[in-house]
């Protein structure tokens, strides 16, 4: 089995799903030669179990990262093509996300524009401040086609934020996690569409309901049965599935 | 043919289509009773051409409205709830939008954050806060099923938020106008189905290309063949209905 990519930037990898996909990246029989284990405080009490995973891995370089924050992108952008010299990165992806209870009764302006940065905007501006590097491994590794081993965005969606599914609203309202995750998968679609040409795939990855901080402990899935799908999942991305939203075992979700 | 409602207010309606749905309720056969045309400015030169219109139309109330301030929105309620007296309302037309030709190089986060606070959060705040008129005038026409004369919210949408369609993003790239709007249908169908019970009904309604400021002379269609025909597709909406996405003509567009 080949690698699924040269180099792999994950966002949000101090925890939950983003720390188990540096681990399991880490580990695979054929590693990327560089893991980028963003977070917001990789030195901080939040990155402990991260910087414990690094420590057994050369491969995996921590790098500060908040996604609502274009000096910390810019600076994490640097970092990257610091350790890549003259290479571009292959595959990111945007795993960052917070999630947000509130209902039709609850919520609030601040509270939804809050959301609505970290889960849409973070995601579009990681990609947007990335897109030379992503470019440069587009044009630099000699591949046709579209590939994650060749220049891809993978941003992590949710099947809540499947408009057309609209599931367990009664139970679940969660209006401004579900909306801003229906603006993040318009945001891939575009992005598919305007980037095909320049040779980079985006596609939108439903983890599944993940025991995690934010799935709880009621999720069905563990972190490594989640993180095993996505990443063959991710494997088996082509032109055919950039622009598609699919969960982590391949399935289609409808937008 | 009957009233389209008794009581039915609209955002934005100082100019473009929010002003033609105004002027072309007014001057119906049967108008509603009370028509709420809101706005940010009634008093100052943007409300020129709706307060001229309201000279002519005692049927039309002249509201502030700025749909993300919430103190305006909870003085638009009092201001609505006073000249209903016990009586609710019955059709909310969440017509307030603003557009967005950023692009993907050009984007940055707080016009983002604007734009989803006007186009997505704004309908969703509007709504929750007129909730217990629209509850009242559900409950106390003595009708059965969903329509726009019992109790309605409706959000003015666009085929460019159609996740499904992706509609040239070549050519109109857009990003934080289509996110928004994607976000604002997946608040639609989330009403559409917390509401269904009490009787409101949610349909999110596409306009068409329309010569307004925001659409520009190169539109194909007048504000007034516009309006006529979201005006005809309102009045036939139904419990089928409710949770759809429909355009000027009664076509329904995917999510
Ligand atoms: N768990 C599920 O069942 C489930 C289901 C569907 C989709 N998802 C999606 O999967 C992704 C990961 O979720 P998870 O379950 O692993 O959540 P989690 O355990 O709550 O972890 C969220 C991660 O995102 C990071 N993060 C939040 N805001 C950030 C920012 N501004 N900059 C950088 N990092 C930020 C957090 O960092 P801090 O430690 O600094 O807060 C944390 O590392 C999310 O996008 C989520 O929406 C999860
Ligand atoms: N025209 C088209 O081709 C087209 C196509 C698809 C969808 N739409 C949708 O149709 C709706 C109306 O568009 P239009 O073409 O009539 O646009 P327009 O001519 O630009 O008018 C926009 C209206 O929204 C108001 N508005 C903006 N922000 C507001 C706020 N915070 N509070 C209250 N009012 C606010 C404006 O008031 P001010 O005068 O105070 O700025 C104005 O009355 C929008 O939702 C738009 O997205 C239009």
């Amino acid at each position: 089995m080949s690698a699924l990519a040269r180099s792999v930037l994950v966002t949000g990898s101090n925890r939950g799903i983003g720390l188990e996909l540096v681990r399991q990246l880490a580990a695979s029989p054929q590693p990327p030669q560089h893991i980028f284990a963003t977070c917001r405080d990789p030195e901080g009490p939040r990155g402990k179990a991260l910087r414990e995973l690094a420590a057994q891995h050369p491969s995996i370089k921590l790098v500060q990262l908040d996604t609502v924050n274009l000096a910390s992108i810019r600076g994490a952008v640097r970092a990257v093509e610091s350790h890549l010299k003259d290479q571009g990165l292959n595959l990111l992806i945007n795993n960052a996300g917070v999630s947000s209870h509130a209902t039709l009764r609850s919520l609030d302006l601040q509270e939804m524009l809050s959301i609505f940065a970290t889960n849409a905007v973070g995601p579009i501006q990681v990609a947007k401040e990335f897109l030379p590097l992503l470019d440069k491994a587009a044009k630099g590794m000699g591949k046709e086609g579209l590939s994650c081993s060749r220049a891809a965005v993978i941003n992590v969606s949710t099947k809540l934020g499947s408009i057309g599914l609209c599931l367990g609203v009664l139970e679940a309202p969660m209006y401004p996690y579900r909306a801003s995750k229906a603006a993040q998968n318009m945001v891939t679609r575009c992005m598919a569409a305007e980037l095909r040409d320049q040779g980079i795939l985006c596609t939108a990855i439903h983890p599944g309901w993940v025991k995690t901080d934010m799935g709880t402990e009621k999720a069905p899935l563990t972190v490594e049965q989640s993180v095993r799908g996505i990443l063959s999942v991710l494997a088996g991305l082509s032109q055919e599935t950039s622009g598609a939203f699919l969960d982590w075992e391949g399935n289609s979700l409808p937008w």
